[in-house]
Order: C-alpha cells, then structure tokens, then sequence
C-alpha cells in the first residue's frame, strides 16, 4: 500500500474479491430503463408491511439474506456487517443487524454509504482483519418523503431539481481472495460545500464533492479518465451530473461517454422522478445489478465508482444551514 | 493478528497509540464528581451560539481542534477523520467534518460511537492504511431532549431510569508509533435485544450487549476481568450497571470493584440526572478526561473500555419497537 502525504487514494496489495451481491427493487425500479438487471423485484413497495420503515427493513433483509445464501457461507464466516441508510439513527440497518446477528458497524454517508462500506470492507480485508464483509444499504421513497420533506399523502409537487427516492436495498460482499471482480482501490472523500440551500436541488449540492473525489483521484494515481470504461456518480441526477461536467472542464478535465450517473439511469429520462432517483438503494442497486453483471460478462473492465451523499438533516436547513456533500470513490475492476 | 472464526476479538501487531485526546463539557458535567479532569469547561451550554444543535457542533469543533493543537501535526499528516453523534443524519459530525476538510468517514454507534471510531482507528493504522486518525464524538443536552423526548421547554418530569444526555464532545488521536498508551486490541459488538422498549430505561436495553461483550471479550482472549484495573462501560447508568453484574453474574463471571459504568461516574449519586448520564460524550469525556490521566500516571494499566449503544429512534419507539442495543469494546494499556 503506497501512499504519499495528503494523497487520499488507497491500492491494495491484495484487493479484495467482491464475490456476490444482490440488489432488491420496487416496482418503480423494476419498470426503469435498467430494471432487467436487478435480481429481485417487489411488486408490493410495502413489501406486505404495515409501514414504510418496516418495508424498508425488509428490502435490506431480503438483499443481505439472498446475498449470503448465493454464496453459500456460515454465517460465523461473516466477519463483519457494515451497512447504514437515510433513516434517523439509521434504524433500517440496525434493525436488519439484529436480524443478522453479525458483528455490526452502523455507517452514515447519506447516498454515499454503499461507497462508504466498500472502502471499509476494503480496508478491513486487506488489513487481514476479515476473510469476509457483507456491506448493505437500503433506501424507500416513502420513508425518505415523509422524513425529509412531506409525507406522500400530501401529494406535494416537486421542483424539477428535485430526486425521487429509490426504494430498495442493495447488499454486497467482499471477500479475501475469489474470482473478481476485485476491488482495486479506493478514494477518501471530504466534505464540500457550495453553499446550496435547496434540498430540493442536492445533485447540485452533492456534485463538488463529487468533482473533489474525482479530481483527487486522478492526481493520486497518475490516471487519465480513459482509463477507465465506466465512471459512475451515484446519485446525482441530471442537475448534478451537469454540474460535475461543468466544474471538471474548468480543471481542464473532460469526462466522455464513460461518464454516468446513477439517479439519470435509474428512472431514464421520465420527468415524473424530477432529476433522476437518489437514495442510499440507487446507486447501490444499480452496482449489484448491473455494473457487476457487466463486469462479469467482460463489456465493463475498470469502473470508477463515486457514492455521493448530501449531508444535511431537515433541522439544518431549518436552520438556514446550507447542505454539505461528500463523495468517496471505489475502483473495481475485473 | 490472530483470531479464530466466530471470535470478535482482534489483538492488534503493532498496537496504535493515543497520542492526543481532549474533553470539552458543560457547566454540569464540570460540576460533577469527575469535573476536575476536563480539559475544556464552557460555563454557557450554548456556546455562545443561537441553537443547541450549533452549540453542539461547536463542543466537537473545540475537542477536535483542541486534539490537534495538542499534537501539533498538520492537517494534511491526518489521514481519517471518524465522527458521529446522536442527531438525526449525524449533523454535528459532518458540519465539523466540513469544518476540518479532512477525509471523513461518517458513524453511527449511538452512544457506542467512540470505540467504534477507536476500534476503526486501530483497524486503519494497524493495517497499515493510516499514519494519524482523529476520532470525534458529541452530545448535547437540549439537542437530545428535543429530538428524543420533549423539548426542554416543556419541563417534563423524567423518570428514575432515564439518563441525562451529557453536554460535550471528546476527540481522540490514535498514531502509529509514539509513546501509550496503546490500543492493544478490539471486540466488535453485535446488536443485541432483549426487547425492552422504554425508551426512559435505556441502561436496561443497552446491558445485555454489554455483557454479550464482555463475555465475548473473554472468552476470545482467554482473559478474566482482574486481568484488567478497570472495565468501564459507557454509559449504562446505574439501572443498566446493575443488570450487567446480574447477567454476568448469571454466566459464573463476577466482576468486582474494577468495573465502573461512565453513566453513573459523571454525575455521580445525584438523583437529578435521573439513573446517570448518557450520550456520545459521556463515555468519550470521561476517557478523554479521567482514563487517560490515570493511564499516563501509572494509576492504571490495563482498561478494557465497553462503549455502549441503544439503536432506537423515536419513530422505531413509536410503532411499537424494542430498542437494539451494541457494544464494542476496546483494551487500552501503559
């Protein structure tokens, strides 16, 4: 692991193996542009439950539950459960941990955590501290309304700005040595903020974090951005994909067609979702069920992943705070 | 590092020292048994600022900064910056994350989030990823009551279990190198729940991990509590104490007059603070403050330090959950 002062790129000596992962949707989802590619698809958003947070918890059950059972190990094999989502005191994880019963670290990175976990996991494993690190998160357009801005029976109309949550929950699990794709290396994200005050316009917030990560990576590995077949910001939407766009080529960087943004591919270009999805689940979902099936077939090779996560709280901007962002990148390849 | 499958110890090869470590309170924590150890006493709960969750932020802001000038190390020698508090999307740890621009990992433990950022903190710098890792944790007073109960306003009476959320935040240094005291080793919690769903009983929610920890501690390292000067569990008060003793106890493992609770420590017998003293401080000022003095005098050798968490939310409390607990524990010696 090499590493000058100030750089925030990790490469791993032995990179981890991502050896399953599943991604587990709403219907919403399931009719998107990309809802081929996810493993299990809820028709029912309340996934039989009473509430919206119980159904939320189920998502993440159901990814963590059908991601250990693909590869088929104990669960004392499972040394740790890294996972956190959107909800006050991330109770969806929590709860799911209890379910679990692995040794659990509770994260909060807003949208970014599933990058969050992976870098972890990351550490944890090339460290020799774990043979294996189940990461997941979770995310529900029902909870998130109704924490974050109104609950869905007020029927509000959105700005354009303004993302649509993803409802599901995506799982993913890291082992020491398995066939890859393999989890090369990892970029440390700071906090940015631009000053936006609209929580109805995060992909603006979140994007300068999102152009930090990416710029500093590019610094600490030498690399140019063709290297890689796929950069992938997750969830910025339209705006936000944009605006990283906008403040790279002032950097004299230029991103191309490998450049893509999980909150524009998950609902496509339907303005019924506003500027494209968000959420934990989003960028997490569209990870395990397509970017690591495209990897797998071999029609993706190197992607450069950036989780992005707007970290305000209602009370903040109640308070006239602005929204911070943050955004950490994870590097898999095949 | 060695560690058998199913065990949740690790014992670090090159155990990290802690190099640095401030506490900021309130005037009622430095009024306490344990006030003279502080390092920063602000009369003024509010901190000069307009809300209690800016104060907040600000008692995290001085511990940090307090941190670094006390180790005199640039910003760019810090590789990781690990915080988290109890508010909602973790706010006083990202506000001040953006504050520092150093790169961040946000946590949720609850009140446990101390040694979970102690325990990545070793993971980090043991695995060779990182030279310096600041740790930061916060609670406040009026920003818990408000979120959690009732707004301080309001003047409720509390019940004879419920605890008093501390007023402070303590910031950690752990360096690869350097004098001790060292972080010899970790167990990671699991999330336990022996579905107690009074939220004004929190020490009783919270027990049964801790001795889940405890024993695991234990039982891992082969290791009988007068091995240690002290077993410190953070922050149970005196309800959730007695049940660690009763449950250990139940197990054929006696803890003696070694084991002492931070809830119970910091406010002493006063009845006004309810069974004791709780929040993301409260352990963290009284490790900060008190363990690490004695540590460095000699007073003490061997602390097995047992933070403690309770995984609720209000919204959870509401329809109708038990309240999940964790605890992580962390071995600090000379």
């Amino acid at each position: 692991m090499e590493k000058k002062q100030g750089d925030r790129t990790y490469m791993f000596a032995n990179p981890p193996a991502l050896i399953g992962a599943k991604s587990v949707v709403g219907p919403k989802e399931a009719a998107g542009p990309v809802g081929q590619y996810f493993d299990l698809k809820i028709d029912d958003p309340l996934f039989g439950e009473t509430t919206a947070e119980k159904a939320e918890r189920r998502f993440l059950i159901e990814a963590t539950n059908a991601t250990l059972e693909g590869a088929n190990l104990a669960k004392d094999q499972i040394d740790f459960f890294l996972a956190g989502d959107l909800l006050n005191q991330i109770v969806s994880a929590s709860f799911t941990a209890r379910e679990l019963r692995l040794p659990f670290l509770g994260l909060y990175g807003a949208c970014s955590t599933m990058a969050e976990g992976g870098m972890l996991a990351g550490f944890l494993i090339d460290g020799g501290f774990a043979q294996n690190v189940l990461v997941g998160v979770s995310s529900h357009y029902q909870t998130a309304e109704r924490q974050f801005r109104y609950p869905i029976e007020l029927n509000i109309k959105h700005k354009l700005s303004a993302q649509y949550t993803v409802t599901g929950a995506g799982a993913f699990l890291y082992a020491k040595g398995g066939d890859g794709p393999y989890l090369k290396g990892v970029t440390v994200g700071k906090v940015v903020d631009y000053k936006i005050k609209d929580p109805s316009d995060m992909g603006a917030a979140m994007a300068p974090a999102a152009a930090d990560t990416i710029l500093q990576h590019f610094e600490d590995t030498g690399r140019e951005p063709d290297y890689y077949d796929l950069i992938f910001t997750g969830d910025l939407g339209k705006v936000g994909m944009q605006l990283v766009n906008a403040l790279l080529e002032q950097c004299g960087t230029r991103l191309g067609s490998n450049y893509q943004d999980g909150g524009v591919m998950i609902f496509g270009g339907d303005g019924a979702f506003g500027a494209g999805g968000s959420g934990c689940a989003c960028s997490a979902v569209i990870t395990a069920g397509y970017i690591l099936r495209e990897l797998a077939a071999g029609r993706l090779k190197r992607v450069l992943l950036v989780g992005t996560g707007a970290l305000h709280s209602p009370l903040t901007w109640q308070q006239g705070e602005s929204i911070p962002g943050i955004a950490h990148g994870i590097v898999l390849e095949r």
